[in-house]
């Protein structure tokens, strides 16, 4: 960990708690993280607040970029479906959802390695949990490091750039036993769609429950702040 | 230009002549155009709001994505370099440089286009003025066409991705015949890294220089507008 020269990575950190352990998997192997966190427009300020809050902890550059992509979600972030933090009660809330998000995001995270000279990317992507997402597959994580190799100056130098995803092929479960493993504090990672303002969790959503079970099935206790006593 | 199933294609226009006359040759090839632009910052509104104006002009459905970059920059778009608008007189004027540019785009234009139903995409880079950039060069589009195959459902479908890159031989002269030949007024464009509100070059500057260099080759009258009279 204090290494003389400790390679630097760049962390794709959204607050949840596949990204924050993917976090402590990146410092766990070494590297120097700088953090990443992307505004645009998803959930809640909370998240964005959890990931500023985990990058101050363990000591990480963090950088916040901003994108309107309104003019992008097009079906997906607009009318026809309910903003998720304004959603009330106990029914399905769909995450939104932002088109090409994965690739929009590494490339981000390419500028910013760049800018940095880091050549190491990580990203928490499961392709367990979310088997049905194309760019949460292997092949793609190929050839972004293929494509990241050509976009840049540093990949034209010989230099190789590598994606990092520990937790592709994770169940919730294994997640939270290798982060606990690691001392992540769940705590401060916000799963739920309707967190509020202190960042507690409503208990009801479709991720409370994902997340909730992800404790169950890995024996672990479940401190997540909620709003309320939920039952267990 | 009437047919019935005209293919949508995405054109990432940013109000210069490169990608104008790069949407003149996309409406050429029969596409009906989505025109995106993406304001990081750059320059001034003038270019962005040359854009918009140009995608009225064809009657093309055009966005705007307003990204701050600050944060991924690092030293290029901090205070080592002087914020471009700004910088006076008649020296050279750095662009704002953004890391990953095409990367940042294209997966920009990729989302949209998921969003569309589109499969092509265009974008105007040259590898002839810019040869420099590792992310003009013809393997950089082929190896995004295949992320873009990978990293959206469409692709996984078997619908392919084609980043059309139609200036990629092109000099600046040739890219000015172009336009010209296919209706383009270039006055309607802006190159001048300190255009003022009304769009008006300086005509001092090196972007200004190269267009009229542009224009001088391609035996075409410059009628740029500039903010008072340049000695030719």
């Amino acid at each position: 960990m204090t290494a003389p020269a400790q390679p630097a990575a760049v962390v794709l950190l959204s607050g949840g708690m596949d990204s924050a352990t993917t976090l402590m998997l990146a410092r766990d192997q070494g590297f120097r993280c700088h953090t990443l966190s992307i505004d645009y427009g998803q959930r809640h300020r909370a998240e964005l607040d959890a990931a500023a809050a985990l990058a101050a902890e363990y000591a990480c550059d963090h950088r916040l970029v901003a994108m309107d992509l309104r003019a992008i979600g097009g079906s997906a972030l607009t009318a026809d479906i309910p903003v998720p933090e304004h959603e009330p009660g106990n029914q399905h809330i769909p995450v939104t959802y932002v088109p090409a998000r994965n690739t929009v995001l590494l490339a981000l995270a390419l500028g910013l390695a760049e800018s940095l000279g880091a050549s190491d990317l990580f990203i928490g992507v499961t392709a367990v949990d979310y088997s049905g997402y194309p760019d949460c597959r292997p092949a793609f994580i190929a050839s972004f490091e293929e494509l990241a190799g050509l976009a840049t100056r540093a990949g034209t130098e010989g230099g190789q750039f590598r994606v990092h995803t520990p937790l592709i092929n994770l169940s919730k479960a294994d997640i939270i036993r290798t982060g606990q493993r690691l001392g992540l504090d769940y705590r401060h990672t916000i799963s739920c769609y309707q967190a509020d303002a202190q960042g507690r969790a409503c208990g009801r959503c479709d991720a409370c429950a994902l997340r909730r079970q992800g404790f169950a099935d890995a024996g672990v206790a479940d401190q997540t702040r909620y709003q309320q006593l939920a039952s267990a």
